[in-house]
């Protein structure tokens, strides 16, 4: 998990003016760790998926919430970069912030580091499609949910 | 999952000069599917890794025999577009092919294709470093390994 | 994963009349295994599943078209016996066999092996309840599907 | 999941003088629910191992506190009764007691309910063999630990 990234050019950098959106704590489980002792790649991927759980309920009163008003939000690409291994029991820190807020789409940017001394472990970008609940088909943002990302 | 991805010059694109190297087919199992009956996201880096698995197998015996030269190989970026869901029970076909092949590091794409009709769900990009075993330092990438990557 | 399981007399002992009803080949992958280097205990309940799944497609053509008949099987019961510990990349089979067969429900004995040398290595018992679907109440097990089960 | 579980006569009832020895609550992930929109029933086992970790944690200082003593625990028996199905986003509550407490052995009794509002959802059992980490061997349950199960 070594080598330092650093041709990050192509990367959406997060907007850093003041704090993050939502930071989302969690203990790395056993179940999550592979044979090399360390959180197993696809876990990082997760590891956003339940953070933005969290955040849908911390802005909109939960997933369910956002269904029950028609839309849904699918995944559309991923990107994620790893700096050092998580492992068995650490606390991880997964901090979440708007990168990029279109018409039908936005992309998250989340970092995750270590709680313990806020090492940075992996950075995750995703690109989500809001889509209508019943036909699946491309739908705007939301005013209501967009008010609540655009800061 | 709808949205076609257009602006993809920034992924590197495989080496289309004749078959790619290596297929694997494998089926969608229960257990990968979420409540939204579709493969749940973070299973595709699974799926290159289960392909990942039988591409050492085919070209050196197993990850377990690379492990005893002394190498291991350890992801540091990852990126995936989704194009359309992969469902319960469907079957997949998992083409990996080598995109970059660098001194201590190379970058695999893995396009993932519905086997009945050969429609493209998703691609990952993975970027791997060979590192030391037992030093976790990065290493060039030996010989034996290189002449069957470099096509 | 020690010590030998001798006070079985509380488990249903499948029909040994004959072969097993259908057996199913996977293979540990990575993504399985935990930091013991072995599979992970949860999983063996997924071997169940997926083999459960293989064993409706022999059966009924998948469980897709049992759903589209108007039942589902639920869980009610499970019960685990670990022998010796499965490895990453191993080749195990899965055999399963009718245990018990009732109006409403049923049960089914799982006894998984390493491929390469027949060691057992764990057994599964699982009760399942047939329901209909719409409903989810339990409903008696249909004679098209009760056929194919007694032996 | 319905069917009510009433021939339990072997399962071995934990003691219930006074408060149980633990409870750890969860939150249930989309990551562990299945297309029919519940808890995949392997997860049961898996949220047994998260508590059991906790436990340790609040026992003895961490799993990996237990590793540096010179020993380790692994699972030779599990029994799973399913009640009523948990759903995504719903907080569990996971209490655990001391079932059986033998010389190199001894059973814990998880107790699933919804944290909402208190019904019971499912019943793990699992049987635990203390080992010598090295060896792997047999091993009598410590004293250091013993006299945290023993009440």
């Amino acid at each position: 998990m070594a080598e330092p990234v650093t041709e990050s050019a192509d990367v959406a950098a997060p907007a850093r003016s003041g704090p993050v959106l939502f930071v989302h704590r969690l203990r790395v489980r056993y179940s999550e760790c592979d044979p090399q002792g360390v959180v197993f790649n696809p876990q990082y991927l997760a590891f956003a998926d339940h953070t933005l759980t969290e955040l849908w309920r911390e802005l909109y009163g939960g997933y369910m919430a956002m269904l029950e008003r028609g839309v849904d939000v699918v995944v559309a690409e991923a990107r994620l970069r790893f700096r050092a291994s998580a492992r068995f029991d650490e606390e991880l820190d997964v901090a979440v912030d708007v990168a990029q807020l279109g018409t039908t789409s936005m992309t998250f940017h989340y970092l995750i580091t270590r709680a313990a001394d806020g090492a940075p472990l992996a950075e995750v970008e995703l690109r989500y499609v809001w889509v209508d609940r019943d036909t699946g088909a491309k739908t705007p943002i939301p005013d209501w949910a967009r008010s609540k990302l655009a800061r």
